[in-house]
């Protein structure tokens, strides 16, 4: 495999185009961004902990017949992966209450919800990534009615899995976010990153936070609590 | 019948109870607010302009078979409903794309929408009536699956219904807000008010806003675009 030109930058990752036509490489970057990019910083080692992590939740997925983007790991920052088409929707299933649901709601940070809530938001750095409904993606046509409902499915049985994977390494799934793409031959499947900067983990005992709340809230420790993260799931690094 | 106590004022309405167990009074008052209450006016006239045009909506629906509160005119600025518990959400129904729509999905004012869109709002002035979805309505408790799907279903059949009914009166319908109530027997029907300050309405011609958009946005001439819906539609007025 030989990686040719740069696709695309984004704020955490960077897409590298192969020579095969089916497959790209994602390079996970140290950058942290937050609120929109408002708020950055360079946390060392970020990128090779969320490579490493993403790649452990994508091959359980697999384990467990979620279809999703990843191929194999390259080197400690890169991951091989499925070329797909993002689908401008970012799906957020929420378990415990945190974040935008809180003030959305007018409920306690911590409040655990009696099922899962999914959110979509409309993938749009101009617009602040709103949150939208089904009829607001019918007329923007970012998805049919059909992958909606499945990103949704998806989304759910994604979190049974990692909710359960999670719970015997003592670790809440408080949240998390999920991106899907369309392959080449129009198959809807799983991509983007599960990672601490996608999802927000919290001890179960201690309930620290293990995820990117701790660059957002200024908690410090960062790269511990990724470190964290890999190492109760299983993780070897190569730092 | 005889009006009892104030049970409850509101920003545009003061709502009585009566003699009559299963029936309330409400009064349309004059004052004006926008903004979540942080802009506010009084527009005389405008009590009695509304409760004369909503008057005439829901007598509209009625003959249509959309069931509502409304039971009859009262005074000119008073009309008596059927006792409702309000459902804490509000529906908008959008066919032409306007105020937050434009802002949430970026698109231009008055863009024709492909097909109606349907929002949720959970109505609670302290977190600024936001946006909400199924799930949201889910966890909160704020109606049932099978009530979240009548009051779409009713609120679609009452955009046909008033679209149609404008149409002849060269009224565009842009947007609008419903509100629903369960009777003492459990019954989920269409409640509050349609009027101007719940309603987008644009001359068909000349795209003149004849709402509330003329308070919010400092146009001027407000009571006299109320007053031209209420001529337009074939309402007389008592002042």
């Amino acid at each position: 495999m030989e990686i040719l030109g740069l696709l695309y930058e984004g704020k955490a990752k960077k897409i590298y185009s192969t020579d095969q036509e089916e497959q790209l490489l994602v390079e996970y970057k140290d950058d942290a961004t937050a609120f929109n990019g408002e708020k950055r910083d360079v946390i060392s080692g970020k990128g090779e902990l969320n490579n490493r992590i993403s790649g452990i939740f994508f091959r359980l997925l697999t384990e467990n017949g979620v279809e999703n983007h990843y191929l194999k790991e390259i080197s400690p920052t890169k991951q091989l992966v499925k070329k797909v088409e993002i689908v401008p929707i970012e799906v957020v299933i929420r378990n415990i209450v945190a974040g935008s649901l809180a003030k959305r709601l007018g409920l306690a940070e911590g409040t655990i919800l009696p099922q899962p809530v999914v959110e979509f938001y409309y993938k749009n750095d101009q617009l602040g990534d709103p949150l939208i409904n089904s009829s607001h993606i019918a007329v923007l046509q970012l998805a049919t009615k059909e992958q909606v409902q499945k990103m949704k499915a998806i989304s759910l049985k994604v979190n049974e899995i990692i909710t359960a994977f999670l719970r015997e390494r003592k670790i809440i799934l408080v949240d998390f976010k999920l991106e899907f793409g369309i392959t080449g031959d129009g198959q809807l499947i799983l991509a983007d990153e599960i990672s601490p900067d996608t999802c927000r983990f919290w001890d179960e005992e201690t309930y620290e936070k293990l995820d990117k709340d701790r660059f957002r809230r200024d908690l410090g420790n960062v790269e511990e609590a990724y470190r964290k993260i890999l190492n109760r799931i299983g993780g070897e690094e190569n730092v």
